[in-house]
């Protein structure tokens, strides 16, 4: 039997839509699109995953979803024009899953890859499917397992017209925000919607990177217990940081440890994985040119992290070195210390999300995207891993503003910037001098105090490349471009 | 007339080598290599270059250097097994070059490349040349103009075989270094040579960038006058800092502006360009998995040198912001402050070093190429811009453990950090407290923090990732990958 959940009289309405890859996030998805009253078919290679999902959709609700063993009367059983969501791992799998589908699809029809796919690959498939007729769409989902279930926020970029197709289930489905609407839009072209989505997971990995930072300094200098982080950080979820990473830190702070004594996070080896987006959104900075330094030292402090067996020998060798020392000999004002390392935290972010959004705004100006910032803040507000009410306050500046150079300028941003830096210097400085490293604090504070300075001491770094590399210089009195015999003058005034 | 140099009694002998491309660099190569006694023929495709290079080879000492218009007659004057340099711009004018030499050559016959090149693009062309019976190198060439008509360092990579025809060329032409040798040395296969440059230059990049934030430092905090900078850079130049890049900056403090008043240096716009291989080394760096902040930090420093008019606008931003201010209120000790500096310059550029030698070792094991780290220490020694004092150190270290996991925890460096810390945190205090950036110092200060760190705050990253993304972690007591349902377990806490 082919199909495992379609009654007789049912066969006669096709499913709205169909999803293949039914791993968790899949599954997810695709309950989430049944219980909005979209009747959905799904499909898996593995197809016990598929009656799993079949009896997922009987116990949460009797929904409208409809499994199949095969991909021929997966595809059959859709509407037309037919569209499928696929959510399998990127790369091969994806060209996989394209071949296996493809071959029962009609002109017209549409396939959405909902994956963390690297934009390129996108377009090369947005090609090739072009070239059948087939309209295609990379659409990054944000949200994790849960959002997936009760509203992700959605990134779809690419065919338009495939857009147009689903919208009014991608409206439905998404994270729904009061006063701003659900978090899903059309992005833009081509492979816009995954490059959106990298650089989110980009920002993402400098949030978390800021708070565990936070947590080092609250824990290692302010000597905080478990049980005073799960109070500051419940108690940070209440202003200008509320968001989702803010609110899951807290409750990872009260959670015991279910094989031992004390808190579960205490247990958690300090080794941190990664999956690519990342790494990706910091060659993509480079490449256009854009700094984004925060970004990098999350990515960096992952790198360092699983060095753990190299960590704890060097530790050994520098433990003599006075480092360790300073810290016992420190008096901290605890209830200062929290504020300061508040603001430092917020300070840092306000920067690590004005790199994300310009890398963003670099490559859309490059690829002719035409992407509005304004629009990408408001879609994250919600469902996704880094919704956040500071997202608002982002898409207020766009709107002040959608040509803002840098959020740091914007004058609210601003505002905020210099009532916290003397926080926020105090709290790094506090760091270095207790040995405790705070790498995404001190790029954000380093990029922050270069991006606001008139004058750099790059005419330095230039005009050696002048004397070693006849690179040439610009003048900051005279227009033209110069090239000074540098060595020579040196040695005749060496005579 | 196809010859432009070539007697007839010259005819009867062949070049023993030949090079194409004829910019300052192409010149001054072919010269020196004329000049140690190795009779070349030089080519290029627009011809007044050909006449430029043997009119200075005339003027230069009669040197045995032989110019030609044609590519065929050029290949033709060379002894068998050929061998030609190309000495043109990264890319397609590498592509194009061969294509116009490679028609004129038999097999066994050999191209080198001695431009910056992609490694991969190298890789690329040693198959497509292997096909037709031709050798490849690709090899980078390091010291400007000025190395390469009097000794560059050179970093030969690809057909071993191809390496042996010429090593008697290379090693003469290669700078000298009393004790340690000639620059050069075969470095291994593929794309070897060329990543090995690449490396080169982003520790170039570290390094300059690290020179700049010590200028500013002294300038905009200790009120050096250039004057003053001029005696400091002398001064460290004879000491543990004591190379090419202080000896120029030492030198560039001294020169005044000849289309005004003061020093030419104050002239130069604070906008420094780039060319590629800093960017590419980042890229790499993330691709590999290995952290190399400092070298990140001066890539960024770049970008944010060409953002001059936002800045310019982003300081008027910030003016009444309190930061500008801190910066009169300061008294320093200009001679602590000079030697704080000094230390904190070297502890910095040591924890580069680390990086670049990480990355390199990470490629070699990536792509089973072997590279001797000592040896390539030994070959920057002379020649190359970073060529300094210091690398001695760094050949020594890794003579003593050629498996040495970090730089940083050699007996010898680390005692150095040890002694150098107090003053390097201090520098980096100051400067933050002053609202001056120095992204290079306080990257390399956060890597040596992160790196001698046997616990990091990695865990509660690690417990965000279970938490929402289910991505599980390891414990440090007990084996095995576990996964934990966080979120029911807070809920349940909150009930």
């Amino acid at each position: 039997m082919r199909c495992v959940n379609l009654r007789k009289k049912e066969m006669a309405t096709p499913s709205r839509i169909g999803l293949a890859g039914l791993a968790v996030m899949g599954q997810n998805l695709a309950l989430n699109i049944a219980e909005k009253g979209f009747p959905i078919s799904v499909y898996n290679r593995t197809t016990s995953k598929v009656d799993e999902t079949v009896e997922r959709a009987k116990n949460e609700g009797n929904l409208p979803l409809y499994g199949f063993h095969d991909p021929k009367s997966f595809i059959n059983s859709l509407q037309k024009p037919r569209v499928v969501i696929m959510l399998v791992k990127a790369g091969a799998p994806v060209d996989q899953t394209i071949e296996t589908l493809s071959v029962y699809l009609e002109k017209g029809d549409c396939i959405i890859d909902g994956g963390n796919e690297w934009y390129e690959n996108t377009e090369r498939r947005q090609k090739a499917m072009a070239e059948k007729g087939l309209l295609y769409l990379g659409m990054g989902v944000s949200g994790g397992e849960e959002g997936a279930r009760n509203g992700p926020s959605m990134m779809p970029g690419g065919s338009f017209e495939a857009y147009k197709y689903i919208e009014d289930i991608l409206l439905k489905v998404a994270a729904q925000v009061p006063d701003s609407g659900p978090c899903v839009t059309y992005i833009g072209k081509a492979g816009s919607g995954n490059f959106v989505k990298m650089v989110h997971n980009g920002i993402e990995y400098g949030d978390m990177q800021l708070i565990a930072e936070s947590y080092d300094v609250l824990k290692s200098v302010g000597k905080l217990s478990n049980e005073e982080l799960h109070e500051v950080f419940s108690e940070w979820n209440k202003g200008e940081l509320l968001s989702f990473l803010i609110e899951i830190t807290a409750d990872i702070f009260g959670i015991k440890d279910d094989k031992g004594d004390g808190h579960l996070v205490d247990k958690v080896l300090d080794k941190t994985g990664m999956k690519g987006t990342g790494k990706w959104t910091v060659q993509q900075a480079a490449d256009l040119s854009v700094a984004a330094p925060t970004i990098a030292a999350s990515l960096d402090s992952r790198f360092l992290s699983g060095l753990k067996e190299e960590r704890v020998e060097a530790a050994k060798v520098f433990k003599s070195g006075g480092v360790s020392d300073i810290l016992s000999d420190q008096v901290v004002d605890k209830k200062k210390l929290i504020d300061d390392v508040r603001k430092a935290l917020y300070a840092s972010k306000i920067c690590s999300y004005a790199q994300g959004m310009n890398l963003i705004r670099a490559k859309s100006v490059e690829q002719g995207w035409d992407l509005k910032l304004g629009e990408l803040a408001r879609i994250w507000k919600g469902g996704c891993i880094i919704r956040a009410i500071f997202l608002d306050r982002i898409k207020q500046a766009y709107d002040r503003n959608p040509d803002l150079a840098n959020l740091l300028v914007d004058p609210e941003f601003a505002k905020e910037m210099i009532e916290r830096q003397s926080a926020w210097r105090r709290v790094v400085c506090l760091a270095i001098n207790s040995g405790i490293s705070t790498p995404g604090m001190s790029s954000s504070l380093a990029y922050f105090d270069t991006y606001r300075r008139g004058r750099l001491p790059a005419n330095l770094v230039q005009a050696q490349r002048d004397y070693f590399g006849a690179h040439t210089y610009e003048r900051t009195d005279i227009p033209g471009s110069f090239h000074t015999e540098w060595f020579k003058l040196a040695k005749a005034s060496k005579i």
